[in-house]
């Protein structure tokens, strides 16, 4: 532990770097940084001088309480039976990779990334998604073709935004196909998949968006976009969810310094919306014609929806030429999944950090995916290609709603699975409480006791009530020379005896039915 | 991506550290993790110096593949019902924490722990153990009881030794008991637990040491080692399950300079091993008598050893005087489970970093644990205490012994829970099995398809051999004129045709009997 005078010598180095930074005009999110650094370290001495703890969690992080693990573990049940109905396998990695494997995947995104302390060895990074990760082990084993699921957190020094569910530390649950299979038949399942864990999860409308990269750079192709402007006028095109259209002219034009005309040409492809019939269209289109990129595209966003209507999941998906998708490794189809109807209003004092209006009127985005066919090859010494796609579902929203949710609702979240406890009316059956305990864990029931010599039967049975065990078994004098337990129903608070030798299988009885 | 250049220059600064190390006649650990950090480097030019990347994980840390996530599963679902049938909830904390959360809590293993780069904001640490997030949580939620149990990892720099399952990334699965109860019953219980798991795996055989803080602290006393020698010489006693006790014997008076005659007292009483009936004599011993610490200990054995006949698990429990445990945080009982009888020999290359050979005999520790009463305290700003005492099951050992039993063994191991694979015997297809698949998953049965539009029937038979998947069913121009599926048992190859109304009952009549 640092002593007093360690401590106030890093305050007063800190005081100098925070006033160092205001000198400079750094940026404000990086004063803001080092001046929560300093109130840390002067929350250590404590108004009394004292050495003292901050007992917080890191920032951008969160515990998981009880019931908030029962929905996290409710959620994920629903998830894991899809991706399983779906024959995934599922496979783990570390959590945290070489640097250098992370590194030139993120494009602008790179600076968000945790770095680890180099204490002698390996240089370390936290892992910032969980794709990076599987087509690096992907390369590794030689592995040309899997279906698998991974479920697991990622790491990103965003700026948090906790009631919105935006998080540092954040659960990812990926589902990918990696494979050279005939085209857009893995990638309908994607979005097959994304359609029915948000039906399952019973979180309102929502509506699913669909492009395809390779229309996105026909189509700034064919309005004059310079090559070299793809990736940032791509990313620009990416706000339209949060900026109105005319922001986002301005920020092509003026920032960019793409011409007006071509921005407007951009205007007019991006605000289309539609199905197969809109690939169609766009197909005859005689500008959209000039690229093949784009009309290969097209003719896959054609074929997808053909697949789709097999999986009876056209209902929810739009195909969106404004969908662009901000990370550089995507190669082909693209999509998003939005709650189009959130089933709880956004919290009302969460729009700093110039978040725009239109992202607190609490349409989100739940999952997220794409083709990215040449992600692998770049961790193969012989630069060997896999093509995959997957989705990757954003669970830290779906778990704000399902919480909320929760408040809401009159029915109680249990957070244990206990069926009986076992109790006691009078003093001195400790022993005998621990005995028919043992019987009862020793048939795979359930059970729990008080940590108590003589506890008193009102407390055993409150217990039960706020913990909402179903069963309690009574033991009394009379009730050991009669051989038998006095079952008590807690809800109905109904009480019958039954005899030691029935009673497991009353137990279990009453529980299965329950 | 860093260019040559840049990593020449890498090379040249990190080949000068080297030397100055060398020079400098720094520990042979740290030349090696320089070294390794330079050879990563020069990998990075590759032979042909171009830019390669290195295909790893960190060092000390693997991937799980799905085999070893089956196998994984299946010990998680043992051990997470274990605990809910003791009535835990379970919570989760973030993989990181304030670096100073963890300051001062481990003792000499502080310098293992992983911290993360200053990146502006928080100075932050990996955890490394579940014990001290779990103290924080109570402290910072003012909670007084809990009975929870956290799955996690945790991290140490430690000198790997993977064959061994020792990682740098490992799992803990926790289960704690906190909150002010009568003495010895929720101690009882963890030993209960680590019973019940340890069985259920069927590890083979295995004995649960335990000891008490308390008559550890007493002995030393009554044996005239110092107050200030107790931690040390109690973390040398800690040696003796890897060493003899005369190497024992020569660490404490040749290199913590205890006295010869103290030594020899020590010694004839961690030779003692016993029952309830060892704590009964011991509380007859006339020195030992003589420390009250060590008298209160004594009781609690004896109450404890009551309590675990009641549960029924005496037959694998003894107190043992010789176990000490290194953590600093125990203030009474502790325990530990070792494998007596490891159901396979230890890899014989694997007794470097100067392990002791009768370490490499392969027992194993598998579960330890104890009371730590002071741990909560120390986070709360009044200090106030809450009792705990608690279990953490190793699971990586007993990962390694189910993976190599399960590659001994004839019996495959299945990856996925596909019960149906949907194929066709003719060409043009693909349409109807996408339909007939897309009835299957609604109906929530687990289904595939390959991937292809004109697959052979050969290989999706084959598919489903290797993967398992025990039913198959058939489309062909004459089963959809007859409104028919041809079902296939893979196994033994029978074929029936069953009319698409009866399908889906016949598929899970057939899955729910397997």
């Amino acid at each position: 532990m640092e002593d007093r005078a360690q401590i106030q010598e890093h305050i007063k180095t800190q005081g100098e770097m925070v006033r160092r930074l205001k000198a400079e005009k750094a940026s404000k999110e990086q004063i803001d940084e080092e001046v929560a650094k300093l109130l840390q370290l002067k929350a250590q001495l404590g108004e009394d001088g004292k050495h003292q703890f901050v007992l917080k969690t890191p920032k951008g992080t969160r515990d998981y309480n009880p019931k908030q693990m029962a929905i996290r573990e409710k959620v994920f049940n629903t998830i894991i039976s899809c991706f399983k109905r779906h024959g995934a396998e599922t496979i783990d990695t570390p959590v945290f990779e070489l640097k250098e494997t992370l590194t030139g995947k993120y494009g602008e995104d790179s600076k968000l990334i945790y770095d680890l302390k180099d204490q002698g060895g390996e240089l370390l990074s936290l892992r910032y998604d969980l794709t990076v990760p599987f087509a690096r082990y992907l390369a590794m084993n030689k592995i040309t073709n899997i279906k698998r699921y991974h479920i697991a957190k990622v790491y990103r020094r965003d700026n948090p935004a906790m009631t919105r569910g935006r998080y540092r530390e954040f659960y990812q649950c990926d589902f990918d196909i990696a494979g050279q299979y005939d085209a857009m038949i893995p990638d309908a399942e994607c979005l097959k998949i994304v359609h029915e864990i948000l039906s399952e999860l019973q979180l309102g409308e929502f509506c699913i968006k669909v492009n395809d990269r390779r229309i996105l750079d026909g189509m700034f192709a064919v309005c004059g976009v310079p090559d070299e402007k793809f990736r940032t006028i791509c990313s620009t095109v990416d706000k339209l969810d949060k900026m109105s259209w005319e922001d986002v002219r301005k920020e092509m034009v003026n920032e960019k310094g793409l011409s007006e005309e071509a921005a407007d040409q951009i205007g007019e492809y991006v605000s289309m919306q539609g199905g197969m019939d809109l690939a169609e269209r766009l197909l005859q289109d005689q500008k959209m014609c000039q690229s093949k990129q784009a009309c290969a595209g097209l003719s896959d966003i054609k074929l997808l929806f053909s697949y789709l209507q097999l999986f009876q999941v056209t209902d929810k998906v739009v195909f969106d030429l404004s969908l662009a998708r901000g990370l550089d490794y995507y190669t082909g189809i693209i999509y998003e999944a939005v709650l189009t109807q959130a089933g709880v209003p956004p919290p009302p004092n969460d729009s700093q950090n110039g978040a725009s209006s239109e992202e607190s009127v609490g349409v989100g985005s739940v999952a997220g995916g794409g083709r990215y066919d040449g992600l692998v090859g770049m961790f193969d010494p012989k630069g060997r290609k896999v093509p995959c796609v997957g989705v990757s579902i954003g669970i830290e929203r779906i778990f704000s709603i399902m919480e909320q949710k929760a408040e809401a609702s009159a029915e109680k979240v249990r957070t244990t699975e206990v069926q009986v406890m076992v109790a006691s009316a009078q003093k001195n059956l400790l022993e005998e409480r621990l005995r028919l305990l043992t019987e009862l864990w020793n048939a795979g029931i359930k059970a729990e006791v008080m940590y108590k010599k003589n506890p008193k039967l009102l407390s055993q049975l409150q217990h039960c009530e706020e913990a909402g065990v179903p069963l309690v078994a009574i033991l009394g004098e009379q009730e050991l020379k009669d051989g038998v337990v006095k079952l008590r129903v807690v809800s109905t608070r109904e009480e019958v005896d039954i005899s030691r030798a029935d009673l497991i299988a009353e137990i279990k009885r009453r529980t299965s039915e329950a």
